[in-house]
């Protein structure tokens, strides 16, 4: 399907059931396809155990699809009730501070919990069971937002069981455990796996590998829970899209992972919420206030569309000011609609929209929505409909494989939090700064896992890639693709050990260099790197001593060793011994382009231009117009060759 | 009574008792009328259960009182002894961590817990029988300081049991409390009163009813805690006023509710103790380093004395550096007598310092005295005395009901912390900068709870009530006065809803608007307000996006819809859109008083003037002379019309 | 022993023994004399309880010894084994939160638990039976860092326990204590020695005698701990030097109790490891980023080289980057080489590296070393051999005893940060700024303890030293040293009272001034001192107002009592009314040497000059070269009259 399809989330149990049929006709009439519903009801549905009270459910559906919507049902399993928490405490997460974290809002289960493991299976067979065959519910959400409130982590009893259990199953003996992970070192080896603790609550820091082994412990388990709910659903609801909505900006487990047990990667995409915390400049913080990072829609886009095969929807889109940020800003007027082309544009085959009605009580109040709280359109609802009528000229087009990706795997992200050498490191910031910086210059971008398919790229960039597996290194051999690499990049062993031969490890021959040394620095160091024929641009934090027999293309301006090399360029291979950012990073970023012999269409801070299929899209993330060059193959459906403020035009290449 | 009297706090157990006689003439020469003694004495008293120790206070009073000083006696409970604690662990508060805090220190009990009131009622009544009668002791402190070190909210069991209790109570069914709560949300419906938990430790933020609630019990037992004193002392103390020290700052519970069992409301007042913290600008900071903010002390004054239906006494005055700020400046001289005029000014009966002798041992010894540890007088005891001899050509007079009056109500500004839409939003603070703002034009204040009686004012402000009842509301409209009200007002139902009619929900028809979206803006927002004839200001935080057919006297100036309303007049109220501060809300006070038929006298940073019946008085809180307007009414009582750096003016309207 | 010595600390267990035999020969090669090894090896030897493995540490110091090393063997206790923690959990530390320390770094023990201690001796026994009287074995290390990762306070069951006792001992009554802690105050005696609870987790601050005493008995601890050890190794290792190495910066035990049970006082030295976070300005963080601060080295040699009564050894010294700062610059080339030289100057007998090859698993893989972890030499390695060689031309020296003294007792340091009046004091961090400014005037310096002789001393400071005995005030007037008395001196007695004759209490005499009121200033008050004949330079943060009948030589220029004295001068001694920086307190050091007759010899803030014993030494920790003064008594052994950047002068006097 290559249509864009509009929906929402909507919750009719807050609302009074005298309400539902005119809200679903309100939903149509606005040109929506889909209606997301179900996924906290649980405690309503079951209210004791065994006692189900379908009957309210059973109307909703049937209001919703006779009315022409289709529903995407959701497991309840995000917000198990309060009577079974009471039967089984043991369920509830513990949190890093060695607490329990109670019933009372949501996500109070810990993911090791066998006890909830089954529960979970029990109720999503019953939802499966009624309603997976319904010729209304067109597919289904598992759970929401796994790793939401910091949930993936959980240091319970459980928690401890399963990752004793999940070591054996590793290392086999407990010498081989001893060994990877080097427990001679401070005298800590054991003699049974019964005897190992979870890595918190130490009085140094704990033994890395003990670290990356938790988190990838952790990231498996809720591989596991989706899977058995995937499983399940398989079964009873023949034919149905399976999905779960994954985060923006979140990395605690593997999405890869997940992402293989499911039909289409859905995600939930805010903005504006996003923004002020995240590493950007005051002053781009103040530009992008009210339109959120010009890149952060499309990072995501690209993200989950490359790990849904893909297939992506949207699940929650922003519509208004959000609750949840330190503070909460209202988008300027278009860029719902903005949003939500350019979510299209990089590959959604649906944007369903975060909710239906603003919310009277409880936590999400002040959560804006498409209507207000007493029922009248706020602008979203506006910009909707503006988008559905604008999407009837469409002719169907499917996302083209991008010249240009960006290798991005969850275990070096671990990795580096575990070992940062720094402690402000930006870790998987740095992949939306490689991102963004391309994106600047009119790159499209795919995704690669580190079990993904290379071939066929022209160029791959590994912002910051600690973890190269030797089959890893062999297949970027392999893909006869240039490489972009970055500092850190190979510099551990799968088992997190420095490589025998030092970093970048297994990249060695690739990238033709030896790390000799790191080194991490205050911003207040103020050095620079001197880029051959460009000039100086300065740079923070990390840097390196490598050396090579390689050209050295760039060298650094300091104190401390002046003139050793900062960029190094192989037959296959461009290192970066430093993490650049900024200038710096957008000159390598054009040096690399050339050398992989792409094009670039500088955009400037504002402008994106992306494609899909035959059709052309350009964004205007700023407070003035700006126009597009001439161009005679562009034939416009929406807007024109000059972009509004806030303004997006689509065209059919002739 | 309204001489102004004076009065110091006294630590006898602290000296060796050969100093008590001279320590009493010493007080009754420097012109002293009170002294506070006992209140953290049960564990002298009553060194075992049982056994009580009474001779030493028998002896101190007798000392006293022959000296001829009136005693205020206080009971012990805000320090429970070390058996107590042993004997009855339970009793022990619980902090937001889950973390039980012990004894060593003082306010070592939970409000909830049943045994503890036992104790707490047992001793009182033995307090009360020895002294209740005793010719000397006039006046009781119950308790000292309820919100000190954080310790209204209590996460203990009997917190807990209580909790469960109490919304029984309210709500009468489990399906009430369900609805109310709109537990529908995120499915956390309950089946039992005995589910109910307490709103901490949970993975995401509580249902906000649920933690407004937890607010309302927890200041529902600190006004039982009180009451259950207050009875005994009025049985057995007959005549004796009974008073509590509230704190300045405190907002943890309803203080309008403890105050109306008490006869005279005390309030603890330390001008630098407080500044260091406070939102002021490090500018004013620096300013008033050494004086505390000027409006500081009226604040409190005028706040406690509305609660005390006229009867207010400042029980703790600083004198000098206190010990617990984060830095501890010296007043400049002059300060210690600054401040006790001004409590007098703004309507205190009595003025009582903390206190005699400096401590030379334990935690409080870098708190100053009137007297050092040697003995020796320092500045506050020479500031003290230049009062009681300035204090003998007072004529009798009584604080005058304002024109203009405060609505601050506390359950709003919990709800305002429950549900912020914003990570630091200043709330309590709000109320304290629309005060300074009034005062620095020369108005008296008067200060209303939701419960008070709201005719005869000219002017009522609201600077940010969220939550107004129907009945308030009506009372507002039959109050004939103008309304200020600020943004956020009405917001919310007392049930922590947003109204049907969304905000400013009972309001709406006064205010003449409807608010139909709102945001929170981070301080790099730069945006400002266009005032009809006045000027363009900054304001920062919040905004709000309003619907009116009223008149419009000031727009937004924003790249986000421009020229939005940011004040609407009506008949009777003007509605603010935005959080005023500084120079846009001294903008706006002037256009509202001008509006309501008030007089302005601009009174600069410096300057503070206010009126006690024919008493006229003016305060310098600056480093330079201010001269006041010649005026031949004015009779000089103190002081002449210029008044010095840090000096004060008394004079009497002819 | 006067020559310099060099070492290594070396983990054989963390690499294959097929290298140990290479490694050996290349140390010997490098020049090196010691070789470290075993301080975490417990859980190697002794895998399980009673079953031992030699046979690999047998092996690894024949090989060591046969090349010519000699060994420093240590005792393993800073890492109990899992089986032992297994068994006997009680053994764990417990923190400030209350929560238990796990197993899975080290340090993982309370020094309050007798099990441990038991357990600690019985380990140590057999290593000592073992290695006691090799003749490869010349020296023994006890443990490892006891303050490291903030262990010494542990608030644990056998903490509480072993406090009482400690209590009982002390004080014999609990009346006694009742007394001396004032536990009327707030009405909090104790009846019993078991009602007394660890100062943690109270509702406020706790009494400061309780934590004063706290502070003491887990000093005490440590001692004790370290003692029977030392006892256990002096049976069985005889004419072996015993040691441990302190921690720079670290002033949670009193150092002075444990040096006294070892032979060399031993300690670990990071320049740039502890430069980011010190109270350094963002400018000097910047120009010694690669060098760490001047007086980093000195400090700590002086330091502890006193309190070994001239034995002293640097135990660790930095290589290159470590891994544990904030951030990890890299030491300029040529540091390494400059600071053991400078350790050496400062009368260190050897100086030891770590470590011999950097790790490649385990916790500290970014911790550089002198080889790097794939054998080849790193820069450490160079510099070091280039000092082996130039030692070759010393002459037998000793430090000689300087003119000037510090005085520095752990006691003040923990009775300012218990009651700071201020919540950013600097309390220990004022020892090191006032070395730093005698150390730029070219001033050589030994430390005293309070116990220590204090005579021949021309000048004895004391930069913060609140508690003076009588005993100490005595020896210092007999001491005939002219005296420079910091803030805050003599300000509460030994049990934590305010004095009868308030501050400076015991010094009244020898400062001849009388303290009555202190108080402390927000960086933005922006006041200064006017010091006779030299001119006004701010401070910050701390100012008392005294009164004296001596000649004042500076005064406050302050809106607040303008003109009241800021340093007075007295036959005997110059007080200081606050707490000198930078300018000022360059002025006054001036001023007191010259006033003490004592040479100043201006080095800047790049350049250090010391002498040991004939040789005299200079030190260029800047960029640019410097010039020392021609001299024709000066014969270089190393470099000449030009230092070059970040280079060293040896220089015999003729």
């Amino acid at each position: 399907m290559s249509r864009l399809e509009l929906g929402v989330c909507y919750y009719p149990e807050q609302w009074d059931k005298s309400q539902w049929r005119d809200d679903a006709k309100r939903m149509v009439d606005m040109g929506l396809d889909w209606v997301r519903i179900a996924e906290f009801t649980w405690g309503l549905i079951e209210p004791e155990r065994g006692r189900f009270e379908w009957g309210w459910l059973d109307e909703v559906i049937g209001i919703l699809g006779d009315a022409g919507l289709r529903v995407m049902m959701s497991t309840p399993t995000a917000a198990p009730p309060k009577w079974l928490v009471d039967d089984c405490p043991e369920i509830l997460p513990v949190g890093p501070d060695g607490r329990v974290r109670g019933f009372g809002s949501r996500r109070h289960y810990c993911f090791s919990s066998d006890i909830y493991l089954t529960e979970a299976r029990r109720i999503t067979t019953e939802y499966a069971r009624r309603y997976g065959e319904n010729p209304f519910v067109r597919a289904w959400q598992i759970d929401n937002e796994y790793n939401d409130h910091d949930t993936v982590l959980s240091y319970s009893n459980a928690a401890r069981t399963g990752f004793r259990r999940w070591l054996q199953d590793r290392y086999g003996t407990i010498e081989a455990l001893n060994r990877t992970w080097g427990t001679v070192f401070w005298g800590s080896l054991y003699s049974d796996f019964d005897q190992i603790e979870l890595p918190i609550s130490l009085v140094a820091s704990p033994n890395p590998t003990h670290a990356l082994d938790f988190a990838r412990y952790s990231s498996d388990r809720v591989r596991d829970f989706n899977r058995a709910q995937a499983d399940i659903l398989r079964r009873f609801a023949p034919g149905r899209d399976i999905t779960h909505n994954f985060m923006a900006g979140s990395f605690e487990f593997d999405h890869h992972a997940v992402a293989a047990d499911l039909d289409v990667v859905g995600f939930d995409s805010y903005p504006l919420g996003n923004l002020l915390g995240s590493s950007l400049s005051d002053e781009d913080k103040r530009r992008y206030l009210r339109t959120g990072a010009p890149d952060y829609q499309g990072f995501h886009c690209d993200l989950y569309r490359s790990q849904g095969r893909g297939r992506m929807w949207v699940l929650e889109q922003q519509p208004g000011p959000v609750d949840w940020a330190e503070k909460n800003p209202s988008p300027a007027d278009g860029m719902v609609r903005l949003w939500t082309w350019a979510a299209f544009a990089h590959g959604a085959q649906a944007v369903m929209f975060f909710r239906w009605r603003q919310a009277k009580f409880a936590q999400e109040q002040f959560h804006t929505a498409l209507l207000r709280s007493d029922g009248s359109p706020d602008q979203a609802a506006l910009e909707l409909a503006q988008v559905a009528k604008e999407r009837a000229a469409l002719p169907e087009v499917t996302r083209q494989k991008a010249a240009v990706a960006i290798l991005l795997d969850y275990e070096s992200i671990w990795a580096a939090d575990i070992l940062p050498h720094d402690d402000a490191f930006p870790n998987a910031g740095i992949f939306r700064v490689w991102y963004a910086g391309l994106r600047a210059l009119g790159v499209d971008l795919d995704f690669v896992g580190p079990d993904d398919d290379l071939t066929g790229y022209s160029l791959i960039v590994l912002p910051q890639n600690m973890i190269i597996s030797p089959d890893l290194a062999k297949r970027l051999h392999h893909s006869q693709a240039k490489l972009l690499i970055g500092a850190r990049a190979g510099s551990k062993t799968v088992d997190m050990w420095t490589p025998e031969n030092l970093a970048p490890g297994e990249l060695a021959d690739l990238a033709g260099i030896k790390v000799i040394r790191v080194e991490s620095l205050p911003d207040l160091a103020g050095e620079s790197v001197s880029l051959e024929s460009t000039g100086t641009f300065d740079f923070k934090g990390w840097r390196e001593v490598i050396e090579t027999e390689n050209q050295v293309i760039a060298h650094f301006v300091s104190a401390y060793r002046a003139g050793s090399p900062a960029i190094v360029q192989s037959d296959r291979a461009m290192y970066l011994a430093m993490i650049p950012n900024g200038p710096l990073l957008r000159a390598i970023l054009i040096k690399a382009l050339t050398w992989a012999g792409l094009p670039i269409r500088e955009c400037g801070p504002d402008l994106r231009v992306t494609q899909r299929g035959d059709l052309g899209f350009g964004f205007n993330f700023g407070a003035a117009a700006q126009v597009l060059p001439d161009d005679e193959n562009r034939q416009y459906i929406v807007g024109t060759s000059e972009i509004p403020s806030y303004g997006v035009s689509v065209w059919k290449w002739k």
